[in-house]
């Protein structure tokens, strides 16, 4: 039986995870009253410094976690490959939102599309990997070029591998697994029209509130721009938003679910990945909506009436990555722009410093 | 000669006082990329939950103000009762804006209004009372109902008696000053025909950025509703913006200064009150504005450009006072409403506890 109770203001949230996500949703907690209680391996993380309380500890450490587990109402995270065990031990304990199997099928890409795929909705065409000689099949069968992934713990263009017009699959299969085993999955390189994500917020008792459609720009394997909205037709916008609510239903997901998807210059949606957690895609939802993400996150995983998805008007928001957070200055100075910075301390290519919302931009 | 060096996102903003205004700066000040560091007498305050560091300690602890001082790159305060040996003992080692001289003008009742009068500008017609002779002296040449006031220390209605009709004016001096010596005004009673304040933002540049004039309802000497904008006609709400940059000038403001006002039923504007600091009645500001209050004073003390202070659409905010926090369920289920807890766990009479927004709402 789903414990439908509600967790009021003045509950303490744990949050797996202390990056930037977290620091957003513990932000959003606090206007609604609520205490947040971060779990983390990072020593003064960006969500650690706006919150109630934060463990800095090893997902490894049991101990750590069941003291977490006993100091907080609910649990949720912001990076999904927290691992299995410490779900484990902490589901025993407290109600974690979204639920480990919500995460199993998430953190592994291999099931993830196989779930996808058996709800009807097509997917980048990929083939399941464990060696060269089958990364050889793949290409063959899919066409190159293709992407080589491990199927677990990427992100951001990590754990890939491009298998170009010449690659050797046994150098590529040497360069992503080494020695080792490993799961991986070779997809197809879509020649798609545009890269979109759709995130739906869910409730206990199954009510479902779906930000609109945006676009979203990648520079190196990174989220560079999102622009909302998707600039798509109408029936599109739709075929994904209806996309992402299926999975989020099957999943049975209470918290949020992001869908990234690809457009096809034939016009068709494929999804890409699924994140179960506060997605970069969404960051435009702090100043354009009256409902962020990161509160309707707090709102879903507490029980509460999900908030109005809307968008107020149009918005482009821009990540500050490495060296770019750099712009601050000129960027705080311009009336239409909206900084969010996150408070790390240390500059490194790469890294995700800030984004900035302009609201009424449309490109 | 001033130091117009900007404070740069990453700095640590030290916070003095521990209350809502400070937990909603602390959030604003971390969307830019600021830790903030509270210094607060109250354990677990509302504005600890939501900074990177906290130190408790009572202000009169010269040990604890040294060290603070020396952990923050600028210094703030949401209480402006602050002790002046804490201040003195601050100012010596790091910025504290709005500053001593400031401070020391709005902590004393009789030299705020002298300091407003001697520029010109009307108060509420006053007197300076030191015995009930003074009190008794005062009523005769003011009139009753008059309101006796502790010139410092005094808040919601806190450190004043009425001088109705029949009050004897040696019981009034009495109740409020008891077997002591104490520096007291009587204030006319006015019959305003509504009460107004307006928030000033000034930056170490000289800077100024004003927030429109709003209307304020009390309650038991409470702020209860905040209509946005005032209903009074565009010239007075002019010459009350006026009247507020005039003082924010004089003054010297850095940060914040929020001035109370009365509209007389002759069309007068007379300034009731200064507080340099956020105020409860630029709660709406969160909402409706693209710069809140809270925002502006992190921009205004750290240097950085002013933001626009220009109301999205009209708003009304109502505070959440004791047991009106039991509506927050409803509240919370409202599209139309933007509700802010404070995180604080005990429920009393006269406690504020939050506020709600309604945006587009009119009265």
């Amino acid at each position: 039986m789903k414990d439908l109770a509600m967790i009021p203001p003045g509950s303490t949230l744990g949050m797996l995870g202390g990056g930037q996500l977290g620091r957003m949703t513990a932000l959003a907690a606090a206007r609604l009253g609520y205490r947040t209680h971060v779990f983390t391996n990072e020593p003064d993380s960006p969500c650690a410094q706006v919150c109630a309380e934060a463990t800095v500890a090893d997902f490894t450490d049991q101990r750590a976690l069941t003291a977490f587990a006993a100091a907080v109402d609910v649990v949720t995270l912001e990076w999904e490959n927290v691992p299995p065990e410490a779900l484990v031990v902490l589901a025993g304990q407290i109600l974690v939102r979204p639920g480990a199997g919500v995460l199993a099928v998430t953190r592994d890409r291999i099931l993830e599309k196989s779930f996808v795929n058996r709800l009807g909705i097509e997917t980048t065409p990929w083939r399941r990997a464990g060696s060269a000689a089958d990364v050889a099949r793949a290409t063959a069968e899919l066409g190159r070029p293709a992407v080589l992934k491990a199927a677990r713990l990427g992100y951001d263009g990590k754990g890939q591998v491009l298998l170009g017009e010449d690659s050797d699959p046994a150098a590529a299969w040497r360069q992503l697994a080494g020695d080792h085993g490993l799961d991986a999955v070779v997809e197809q390189f879509v020649d798609y029209a545009c890269e979109i994500s759709v995130i739906v917020a869910r409730g206990p008792d199954g009510r479902r509130r779906g930000y609109p459609t945006v676009e979203n720009q990648h520079e190196h394997h990174i989220l560079a721009r999102t622009i909302v909205p998707a600039r798509i037709s109408p029936a599109l916008a739709a075929r994904a938003e209806d996309i992402a609510a299926q999975i989020t239903e099957a999943l049975d997901v209470v918290g949020l679910l992001a869908v990234e998807m690809f457009v096809t210059r034939d016009g068709r949606v494929l999804v890409n990945e699924l994140a179960p957690r506060p997605h970069n895609s969404g960051h435009w939802t702090l100043d354009a909506c009256a409902t962020s993400q990161f509160e309707q996150l707090v709102r879903a995983v507490c029980g509460l009436p999900l908030g109005p998805t809307d968008r107020a008007c149009d918005a482009v928001m821009e990540n500050l990555i490495g060296d770019q957070v750099g712009r601050w200055p000129e960027l705080i100075a311009e009336p239409g722009a909206r900084l969010h910075l996150y408070g790390k301390r240390e500059v490194r290519p790469g890294r995700k410093l800030g984004h900035v919302t302009w609201l009424g931009r449309t490109e």
